[in-house]
């Protein structure tokens, strides 16, 4: 193998910085060229690639986003779209592809895989940590950090005002950015897609905390947790108990920002890890983290299967809010 | 004057702790007992006074919103409501009152002088920096680095996605926030109260900039900018001109948080002045920071008077823009 | 059991409160009184015991520092003052103890344990990592990224000087925060206690870096990585071969602020943990998370092992510095 | 005129990029063309000039540090050094140039336009903000809030123990940075250069403190406050007091980081004010923001009056310490 590529590809998620330069200096170390395809399949099928060296990727490590862009392509999901892609990868004689994304993009590389004998390794990059063979996916941490940081702000103005907020954090299938949130940020009721909240239970919670003293109430929910998201439940629980709730959905702010060690150091060690994966003659693998360990997991596998959440941490985050 | 009395009203603010810290501490310094009324002018009805020294204010300076609470008080909007308001303050041989806070909490403190021969000092709190008397008021500069905290954040994933985001920051009157974040945020389009915005012109702006060779375009749209706010100025955009906007909504992030440097310098300088301004005879003035040097302002005039958003900026924001 | 006691003690880390709180509102939840111990050693000796109900912890889960405080206490190591304390402990009726803190805390709750039959347990409260018995300590994961905060701000000023820059991190003993910082901020060399470095090897690769095109070197030291720390090894480096390094020792920065999300939720689930070992009858144990789960371990064992450095990581940094 | 040039000098400060980019958007929005010449002074000698349209300076408006680079020329000061760079400028067809910096620089452009008849115009450019001609220079309000943070942090960690904390800020000449971040960061005592400090007061200060009953003490010290900065006023006050302070000495994380909003706003105006200037026929000058409006100031008044610190803050500062 004399040189391979590497994309990211779905929502960007910070920290891909880090692992694309993890890609290049470890697959240059390693002798290998490494090129970069920008905006993901679609720059794969536009043939919009560039190589890249250890200073390309220089002083990019602390930045959010992706320096190789990211976009949603419909052509690839036809064939002809693949194959447009795998021809244009031979061509610049790309041997072997490390694909920094999500659930779509590793089914995307699994095909091109299947179709054009192309040698895929998937890296775990995704802000929802939904993904399957990985502990952590990276942005992850970074994510749940700013969400963090906005519920500590709306405390502040939310017990100066005796206020009930209910805060939407991103997580359409997948509550693991609410879970953690919730628990680091103290909230009161944390409501995720894997476990349907009732409003008038959420309502009985929010009333007992006020008879408990507390001055205001936190209730964080995933963008999944409930039909309309936080704007939904609120409504629900308002017409039940004539609690007014203030909402904010902290959308896209999630996504970008400067990654935390967390993530670097993660990203850093995936992004090593597919290179490796590739050298050693895989195809098909999911990199990932387990137990802070490397581990690779099948593509088709990573795909299929599903990670649940902590069902303990979710049972003490209700001891907590006592 | 032996007694002097400290209160905030109207929306929470970044820098209120500093302010009544300034307070406290200037007023004992000067030989004056100090009381704290909590929430507002809700709790100068109920009753809900408690001392404050030196040691009670500790560690407050960093803290954003208000240890004395706020609230909005319907019964202080009569004339029995303020008797009552009046009596409790006599009682508690308070001579003389320091109330932090809007345009609102001013005009509130105006009528309890005027019907109740109260001496009272204002000191601008709001993070809208829309009051007149005062280059900028209490918490405007921490909204506003918190906001342009949000817009860096954003631009990474706008810039790794080829989007246009319409980004909503507070200001329903003003678009004070507005314009200071969409110049150091680097916004294609500022969009404010003061200055009524075509959805085409601002459309054709974001596809010249597209034009330009720039990744993604950033408008900024202060609450008040346009009928529905950012949301609803993006469907206008989208109707006319197929752009698709990706569409944040701040909120209420923008009010929480640690006030910064400028934020707590300001108020300890207002705390304390207001606190001089009652020693010194005077009453029915708002203290204020005009040319970095305190002024007070009479406050039938800092209500009634309007301050205007910088022009010369606003133009240098379209040329930035370039 | 019916009253168990709470303390921290050694170095302050970040999520100390959050440790506190969830010991508070798990015991109260298990039907147990909480006292806490202020001034760790020293306020048992002292009898400075406080009552700490749900409220009282109350808005501490993002504070830095400790609401305990905590001290270092000469007295506790002679036989007479821990019988002072056991017995005020008795007179208080504390059947239990949590102890939050470090290496030297753990063995000092060992002794009380071991003398006078106190059930105690141990929760891994420092910012060091050094900890057997668990993946990561309290306060780790926000120190690391303080340090990573500060190597990101001196990159810039770096980068615009074409200049070397040494910098000290916390770890007189072992080096998982230069490690972790190292590669999260991109450092050219990192210098650990566990791995002596020639300082003629140090300056081999700052003029590496240099040929390579890079206009910066940023080398993190750990305290306990070179006799005299940064400073020391700076001077070496400049002796062997005229390099002038800039030196900056982060110090006690790393220690304070608002805790990471990581580290609210690790201490929240070992300070729940802590309770649950007392209330199991388990005694002379540490809490601590290993791969995501509740682990314990005999405080005996905890204070006599050594927990390594990931020495890959440590090799995937030289790779990655490229 | 047809072509401008742009350089920073000097030490960097956050916001010299925002300044940057409004010379470049500015002078091409006027039909100029603009250079960037790296390095500084040295630059201008190595004839290192690179031509900069609008996108090449896009997304640096956040970013610490400056992209042009900045360095410290001996050459430049002898005559034979400036006449190398007024004849590459000459070369290519550099006709004005934006100076960036602080004193020195100001004195560099001076001394090219008194000997070639360059026309200079210079920007304050330095977080000391001790430049006279402007309220506030270019980096200040960035590095006061780091600073804050920082003491944010340590005041977590000082009341926890119950210590006396001596923190080093930068201001050799001027105490612009310690006066600000004293009264913001809460320091009983703030020591500047422009006001010696008896180390035996400093001692009865915090005695004081102690006896009313404050956990800690903070000192800010400003670099040229005391002979030896907070390392040295910490012994003298040891020798005298029996106190133990800590010291932290923050050094160079002050000069980096993303710029706050005021730097921005303040750069972009300045960036933009130097270009006018330049184009309506001024030399010479350094252009301030004074009283929020732009001021131009002769170049050899800028380098030898002294702006000095309110006095009535450094008074009210040692009020609120109560």
């Amino acid at each position: 193998m004399k040189r391979i590529g590497v994309f990211t590809s779905g929502g960007d998620a910070p920290g891909m910085n880090a692992a694309i330069r993890a890609v290049v200096r470890t697959g240059v170390a390693a002798g290998l060229e490494v090129v970069g395809i920008r905006s993901g399949y679609e720059g794969m099928i536009a043939g919009d690639l560039i190589p890249l060296g250890p200073r390309d990727v220089a002083n990019t490590l602390q930045r959010g986003g992706t320096m190789l862009f990211t976009a949603r392509s419909k052509e690839f999901l036809t064939p002809e779209g693949r194959a447009k892609a795998a021809a244009n990868l031979r061509t610049a004689g790309v041997e072997g592809l490390v694909c920094i994304g999500g659930d779509g993009s590793y089914r995307g590389a699994l095909k091109l895989m299947q179709e054009h004998d192309i040698p895929v390794v998937g890296a775990p990059g995704t802000i929802d940590n939904d993904l399957y063979g990985s502990d952590y996916t990276i942005g992850f941490d970074t994510a749940v950090n700013i969400a963090l940081d906005a519920i500590d702000r709306i405390r502040d103005t939310a017990a100066s005002h005796s206020r009930v907020f209910f805060i939407e954090v991103m997580g359409r299938h997948a509550g693991f950015i609410a879970l953690e949130v919730g628990i680091a940020g103290g909230a009161e009721v944390i409501v995720l897609p894997e476990d349907p909240v009732d409003p008038s239970v959420c309502a009985e919670v929010i009333r007992d905390s006020s008879r408990k003293g507390k001055r205001s109430s936190i209730v964080v929910v995933a963008e999944g947790g409930y039909p309309g998201g936080a704007q939904g439940l609120a409504e629900a629980v308002k017409t039940r108990s004539g609690i007014e709730p203030k909402v904010t959905v902290l959308g896209h702010i999630q996504r970008g920002g400067s990654p935390t060690a967390m993530d670097r150091v993660l990203a850093s060690r995936l992004g090593a890890a597919g290179v490796e994966a590739l050298l050693a003659g895989k195809r098909g693998v999911a990199v990932g983290q387990i137990n802070d360990e490397i581990a690779l997991t099948p593509l088709e596998e990573a795909v299929q299967q599903r990670k649940d959440i902590n069902r303990l941490k979710y049972k003490l985050a209700q001891v907590l809010a006592l």
